[in-house]
């Protein structure tokens, strides 16, 4: 058996054994087989597929590739979130505080903006002191002490992830089902949950414009993470247009504290509540959703979530009196305001291309090496359905690293449709899915 | 543009522009495109193919990678021979001093086996002093003054050609029909050839098993070749046997020697004599086929050939004495035959299996580093249609370094099928496919 051979397997179509599989990823860690060959072999996945017991042992050798952590000491459920990805979702920063307020466990670890979307870490980062590089010993520590902690990736989980997933990100292989499976729940089988919520994003803005592959993707993922007795429930939302209306690093984590002290944007709110109740039903605390959502929400009102969020932000090393007042922060050198040119409604709004333009702006980046402006993003004053006229603001864009121009007003007016007649608006919440299937959401 | 991006619109499945592949190349070629996104792009081509322009460009910057050269003060057509590789052919070895003899130049850039078939390069240089690796300049001389020479593949010519193929080979990416075009068409017409006939073997033993496929190669070989000013005729031939008896590297030669003697097997003399035929037809110097294989057989029967191949040989620093007493090489250190466990008929031989045995032997190579053993391969007693009795002998083992055992006999005798009726002889010569179509050949 060589990685050749079995490159000429995949290209041709056939199923690899879990042998095979671990050859292959046991070749590419110690370096026997080189990046280009793996690279070939994803090339050949993202068009010949793997099935569902190749997508299992993938996942399985991903995870132990590294450290699995284990939290079966702590008194209470574990459960994590994973969200596929969209521009302005800042959910995890609400929704972690949010449950260890509600009692469950919720050890966190996220990723770093790449390409249209922003990153937990990132944002996290742009708090002054915040750090999300902390040792598996804290994070386990933390855990279980706040209730919740939100770090980055170690070199310590899913090695084997790692390595490939920098490799498909500059091969153009990020979007190959049995890819995306196993490198997400490698990662959280590594993290010793009980369950776990999926946020399969819909939309422009998201890696599935459409909701038939949003869903499949949710269910393979349900499927394979099934096979490991992980119960998950996925949540099929909106990525029409961005969630709330920050996109970028400090002004999404002020938005978050808006949301933890009971205000904030409605939607944003709203997509936290419902990932919240799914995940207190998976963890088989409430099957009641509409219930969960409503009790979820009093922890946001009476400030139980917002005091969970300052302990761990001040745990993880972060000056809470900036979160406290979030006015003396440091200010963004270039603004610019982008005006309506004709009066009527918001009809869309290209969320893909705002998350870029935000990107472009210095919140994000084009590769894992590059760092980020903290302070570079997007304001939006309107949002989908809201009325305008010539004239009024839409959005404000800011950056501390780039000097705005005539070029990103352009491109920023150019996000924005206007109608003269008032539009639908595009359902926020749109499916949960269980291992029972597709259900609608009745709320 | 990035490499990053064209990644993406050909995995998508959409065409490249000339602007664009230009840039793959010579970012390729300076180390900006790593080989890493070389071979994912290459397995995206495998999957989602070139169109003609794509093709014809890609051609023309692989060609113009390197130097082109130009023969064009030659008093005659300048014509060359390509076979897509099969399992004993030893066609260039004859063809080349065949075609010189009959007043056509063959400026013939070779390459060296891989896999189950072998490479002219090894086969010439299994004779004593023989030297393929000359300067381009000792090329054009000796091609200018003798009317052939036998190269390898120097730095200078196609160098694109030259990684992008090593790269191929490891990343199972060489059955990719734009690929195969572009990697044999810039070579060729890196030679500054007028005409080119095309050897495309059909069967077990080469790249396409069915002639269809083998079919669809040709004509599309004809047809970008066409872009160029170069006349190019294809003859399918069959390779669901080896060519000859011999298989290997100087028992190559020595069946070759037979043939320009004007003795040696009837199959590899009437393969040569029409590819012959064809070349003369391509450089417009005869239409009638026939009377071309014809003329041609006088050449090998008057000793006109040989005498050519004698000049060639010794002007490329061969000892011309062996080729003479062919008997007076070394002797291979390890000979097993092979003898029929059944009387019957030869129905059906592997040469694919066969093919790699002779690898596995010695004389072949799993990647382009290793060195051959001029004296292995495996000598065919037997061809198909012929009669055999139990205890007889079909075919004998030969290594300089490798002690034959029970395993080589096994798969050895799991190439010969025997059965008691007499098989129906798979036809020699298939087809010839030019620039007007497909013509079946009634000789």
């Amino acid at each position: 058996m060589t990685p050749l051979d079995l490159l000429h397997k995949k290209r041709d179509g056939l199923a690899l054994s879990e042998a095979e599989i671990e050859f292959i990823i046991t070749s590419y860690l110690d370096e026997r087989m080189p990046d280009y060959q793996m690279s070939a072999l994803l090339m050949a996945i993202y068009f010949q597929g793997m099935n569902d017991s190749e997508t299992v042992a993938l996942t399985r050798l991903m995870r132990d590739s590294g450290v699995v952590m284990d939290f079966s000491h702590l008194p209470g459920p574990k459960v994590d979130k994973h969200s596929t990805g969209g521009v302005g979702d800042k959910v995890s920063l609400i929704l972690a505080p949010l449950m260890a307020a509600a009692g469950v466990y919720v050890p966190m670890i996220s990723g770093r903006g790449l390409g249209h979307t922003g990153g937990t870490l990132d944002k996290l980062e742009s708090i002054p002191g915040f750090r999300t590089q902390l040792s598996l010993q804290k994070f386990r520590a933390l855990t279980e002490q706040i209730g919740t902690c939100l770090i980055g990736q170690t070199e310590e989980i899913c090695p084997a992830d790692r390595r490939i997933y920098a490799l498909r990100d500059v091969t153009a292989t990020v979007p190959a089902m049995p890819l995306i499976c196993a490198s997400i729940l490698s990662k959280k089988l590594a993290e010793g949950l009980d369950a776990l919520v999926l946020d399969v994003k819909v939309g422009e803005g998201a890696i599935f414009k459409d909701a038939a592959s949003a869903e499949r993707l949710a269910q393979r993922l349900i499927n394979i993470a099934s096979h490991f007795g992980l119960r998950t429930i996925a949540m099929l939302t909106d990525m029409s247009q961005p969630l709330g209306n920050a996109i970028g690093n400090w002004i999404e984590v002020v938005e978050a504290v808006e949301v933890l002290r009971g205000r904030g944007p409605e939607d944003t709110k709203q997509v936290t509540l419902a990932l919240g109740a799914a995940m207190l039903q998976a963890v088989g605390k409430s099957s009641d959703f509409k219930a969960s959502m409503y009790k979820l929400n009093t922890l946001l009102q009476n400030g139980a979530a917002w005091e969970k969020f300052l302990q761990v932000a001040s745990a993880q090393g972060g000056e809470v009196a900036m979160l406290h007042e979030p006015t003396r922060y440091a200010k963004p050198t270039s603004v610019v305001s982008i005006k309506a040119t004709q009066s009527g409604y918001v009809a869309a709004m290209n969320a893909r291309e705002l998350g870029r333009l935000s990107m472009a702006l210095g919140a994000g980046r084009t590769n894992l090496k590059q760092s980020v402006d903290a302070l570079a993003g997007i304001m939006l004053q309107k949002k989908v359905g809201e009325a305008v006229v010539t004239g009024e603001i839409v959005a404000t864009l800011q950056s501390s690293t780039m000097k705005i121009d005539e070029a990103h007003l352009q491109s920023a007016l150019s996000c924005f449709s206007i109608s003269t007649q008032s539009p639908k608006i595009p359902p926020l919440l749109l499916a949960k899915l269980d291992e029972h299937g597709r259900h609608e959401l009745a709320l």
